[in-house]
């Protein structure tokens, strides 16, 4: 009998028509049983006559499986096992506790995502150099997308395209003509023909990024398109959502971010986006995160297929800083997705310093919410920038990043929260109602005390630590109590955590 | 016949009694008739039967003056010849164009400030090295008060006292055991008599900064009190202010600031600030530049007495870049006289890095506002920090902001205002409704591009420079035309410059 670990991907595959347009005239589907649930997955035609459906098991035992569909060969059924998790594998990532995540065997997830748009579509010594970049650990989330991407620095055709068809001529393009409005002409695409090819790429490297421990935030939809794949129908969108659905919904790493920059999509209504959503509700079985990311504008997060809240700043100043009243607002978890990235671009939202950057995600994690890396450092030679397409990680943030993921690890009960402080400090606290022992991280960001006092109930003893966020040293200070003084260097990006010992 | 230069001092001394309280009963005061301008000044006494009136002439030529009192001795009348105004002497700062500042006589006044509170209350060798440092041309405006300050590091007597009698003990005040709270037992002070020797240490303090170019923005009350000073009854306060205002109202260099952080004076009501201003504007008779600072809370800077906005930030991430907002709002010269200090201290308020510091002056000023400087490095041993004291600079902002002064000085019209950019960059450009040359500042604050894009018209000329705010240098990067590209570092605080030729 076959097996399959817990969260792992179940496949049942057929061979059938080829006759046609498999991608609109056949339906496939399958219906796993289980003791614990019994599921119904949409197939997809693979090409070449090969029909799939997949199937991502919750609870360890046996399986029966039937598959159907409006073909003779669609029906088939089976029976599998489902073993029990491999070790690293906890599950998708769910909201646990209103505005944090855990996978789904309980680990807290501390979210310290990255970008890096098209990286699955670049040239295969791009991807390995990524991947190589990934498995030092530096982050547990990525964002990229299905489609390509027309934008500056992003001339290049991608390896494959997501339809059977012909791209425009890019080949004078330059940064001089770039425009974000394009007419589309020069296309010819069948938008009811999927290229198998580009989605099993999109597949390898969602498995690739599983192996790494990194969940794949998948952008479906984006505005920077030269080829039309942001202005197809509604009856095309739809088709593309449920094969998108049907083929990456049992990859227990999937995260679905509706769009990148959602209002920028200016063919898109309101209304579209819903239907969207509608159709993931219904079509993804295991209920995967889902959100819907801004450039200007927020959509509402109070929708209640919105599992949490992808953002973008709205403001060059101040962003990360208003995460409390986030929380507050949509009472999700808030993720800052985008607030700029790390390089020497010409423009702002990627130009910051490294200093800045992990200053913001100090801010936003110490908050209770989390944020998102990327890096913009220009690459005159090969333009292959790590916010796009992935490659060499040039800057000094990620190694921090992951240092503060240590960090927020440690949190003793699961994630954090604002909690009141001095004026001049951002204070986290354990955010959870019964968690009784006191753990408190204070931040100065940049700020740069020579020292901080503080006062405690009589009685109480704790350890203090000095944490330099930049440095990444953990410094210890000894226990105190009563009113006590911890010297700090005068220097920004500090802080220190206080554990109660008794 | 005597002589004095136009907008200098002019006094009439009189020798009378010293019986009873001359302070509350009696008075003096002066009328002083040119051709252009016929202006009456109250008097005070000044100690030892000593009676003085004072006069600042507006213009040159000859002048008459009766002085009066309720004593015999007050009446007296005389001549003297208004000569013109010696070199580096402009007259008094008024607003001149709604956002900007100019001195009487039409010169352009760019205000960099600082702030030692409490300088004039030092003793000698502190005072003079104080001096040294201001003489260096780093600011033109000094926020400094005529009551002592209590606070943390400003535990030890001032050298003078405004009034007789005794002050609290202070041998056992420590930074442990202070509070904002005093109950202000333990002082033993005549309300009604005031100390001339203090208000003559002001004086000269005023006019020490004078010879060296500085406004003096001179803080009547303040709310960091260990002696009653902030609590005194209204009659006590009126008598003060009357005091005050006949006392320092001929310097022509003189700033009233009602208040540091009125808000703090919670002895105080909105009618008390009312009334003092009423005072101000009837008893001035040079109409002096007026302004009250807020700790939390803005004043109600439309209030027309308000001759300036002089806010302190009232939030830690974003403040200076809402100079336009705050331009709009009021409709007066927007002066941030308070945006955290360079320093080490614990505390926020006096701890951000000269780099920030610098950046939050360009970005007042770029908007068309105006910022000031303070210093708080600890010094262990002397405990003597700029902003209070006075002594000696240890930073490596003001430097900077001497720098940031010579580029708005070279302003071609007068004074800047922000102007649309693209959502990267602060754009300055002259704020004068008839300028039609080209001139543009684009600040890129702590974004590090390494090149900017510009477009102009066909036809246009322009020179193009970079400037480095932090490195203070001006690059020339030639005359540009179309669009063009200027290289820049990739670091912080990037300027470019374009002036149009043609």
């Amino acid at each position: 009998m076959k097996t399959v670990e817990k969260w792992g991907l179940f496949e049942v595959a057929v061979m059938g028509p080829k006759e046609g347009n498999p991608f609109v005239e056949k339906s496939f589907r399958g219906i796993f049983r289980g003791k614990n649930e019994t599921l119904e997955a949409e197939g997809f035609y693979d090409g070449e006559g090969l029909y799939k459906v997949r199937f991502m098991p919750s609870f360890e035992g046996d399986y029966q499986y039937e598959t159907m569909g409006n073909f003779p060969e669609a029906n088939t059924s089976g029976r599998f096992a489902v073993t029990p998790p491999a070790r690293g594998n906890h599950g998708p990532v769910r909201v646990a506790n209103t505005y944090h995540f855990a996978y789904e065997d309980g680990t807290p997830y501390y979210s310290v995502g990255t970008t890096c748009y098209v990286w699955s579509h670049q040239p295969e010594a791009v991807r390995q150099k990524t991947l190589e970049e990934l498995s030092k650990g530096y982050f547990n989330k990525m964002r990229f997308c299905v489609f390509p991407k027309h934008y500056i620095h992003n001339f290049k055709d991608p390896e494959t395209f997501p339809y059977e068809g012909t791209p425009v001529d890019n080949s004078n393009l330059t940064e001089e003509t770039f425009s974000y409005e394009t007419d589309f002409s020069g296309n010819n695409w069948d938008f009811t023909r999927f290229c198998p090819e580009h989605f099993r790429r999109i597949e390898k490297a969602i498995l690739e990024l599983q192996n790494l421990g990194i969940e794949a935030d998948l952008i479906v939809m984006h505005p920077y398109d030269r080829w039309g794949f942001s202005k197809m129908s509604k009856e095309e969108d739809d088709l593309y959502w449920h094969y998108v659905i049907a083929r990456f919904s049992a990859y227990r790493n999937i995260w679905w971010s509706l769009a990148n920059e959602y209002d920028l999509m200016k063919a898109k209504t309101l209304e579209d986006w819903e239907r969207y959503a509608s159709l993931l509700c219904a079509h993804d079985p295991y209920r995967h995160l889902r959100s819907i990311h801004n450039c200007i504008a927020f959509y509402d997060h109070t929708r209640p297929w919105i599992t949490h809240c992808s953002l973008q700043r709205q403001d060059l100043y101040r962003h990360v800083e208003y995460t409390g009243d986030y929380r507050i607002k949509y009472g999700k978890p808030v993720v800052w997705d985008e607030i700029a990235y790390e390089g020497n671009l010409d423009m702002g939202w990627g130009n910051i310093s490294p200093q800045e950057l992990t200053r913001r995600f100090w801010e936003a994690s110490l908050r209770g919410g989390y944020a998102g890396h990327g890096e913009t450092y220009l690459d005159p030679e090969n333009d292959i920038l790590w916010w796009s397409h992935g490659g060499t990680l040039h800057g000094e943030s990620p190694v921090r990043i992951k240092f503060l993921h240590s960090i927020l690890a440690e949190t003793p009960a699961h994630g954090l929260r604002p909690a009141p402080g001095i004026f001049d400090e951002t204070v986290a606290v354990p955010d959870s109602p019964t968690f009784e022992g006191g753990y408190e991280l204070h931040y100065y960001g940049f700020g740069r005390p020579s020292f901080r006092d503080f006062q405690k109930p009589e009685g109480e003893i704790w350890q203090a630590e000095v944490i330099d966020t930049w440095e990444m040293t953990v410094s210890d200070c000894g226990t105190q109590s009563g009113r006590f003084r911890i010297s700090l260097p005068g220097k920004e990006y500090m802080a220190v955590r206080l554990k109660r010992m008794n």
